[in-house]
């Protein structure tokens, strides 16, 4: 099923929660700083699980400790309802 | 020891045997490509492991199947015989 596109004023109450997260280029973006590269890298595995056990990939990029990560719905061509989920998800594991 | 800054025939010279590699913005830069993200991401944790034992972290990102590979060496400001090593190296974890 479609993930169904949220619309700026959802996207913003959404990020009334989601610490961390903001709206840049109609992506959903978080930047995360660990000690070193290791727990960084530590951090992108669990992401990974996350990632393909949902089937929603990001858009991320690392340079030793820090990782960062976008958040868009290609099929919906926005912010998802899928992202806000991805986003929240993320939370338990960082 | 701080590793030998590179000039660009050197590098040029480097670069005929390293397929794939490009020279862009003071970086060497490769793009890989892989079946789906599960394999995109095994790419991946292997290349973690090899940046942190030679002490050399790439700027790297990731979108489902792709990863795209930068290097530099910020000690020296420019690209050194540590990224050639690393490139080198790549090749046989690919």
């Amino acid at each position: 099923m479609m993930p169904k596109r949220l619309n700026a004023s959802e996207i913003e109450r959404h990020l009334e929660r989601l610490t961390g997260w903001v709206k840049d280029e109609g992506k959903l973006k978080k930047e995360y700083k660990f000690t070193n590269f290791i727990e960084a890298f530590a951090f992108m595995t669990r992401v990974a699980f996350l990632a393909e056990g949902m089937n929603h990939h990001p858009d991320w990029a690392n340079v030793y400790n820090r990782v960062s990560i976008s958040l868009t719905t290609h099929d919906v061509g926005g912010i998802s309802e899928l992202d806000v989920e991805f986003a929240e998800r993320l939370t338990d594991v960082a």
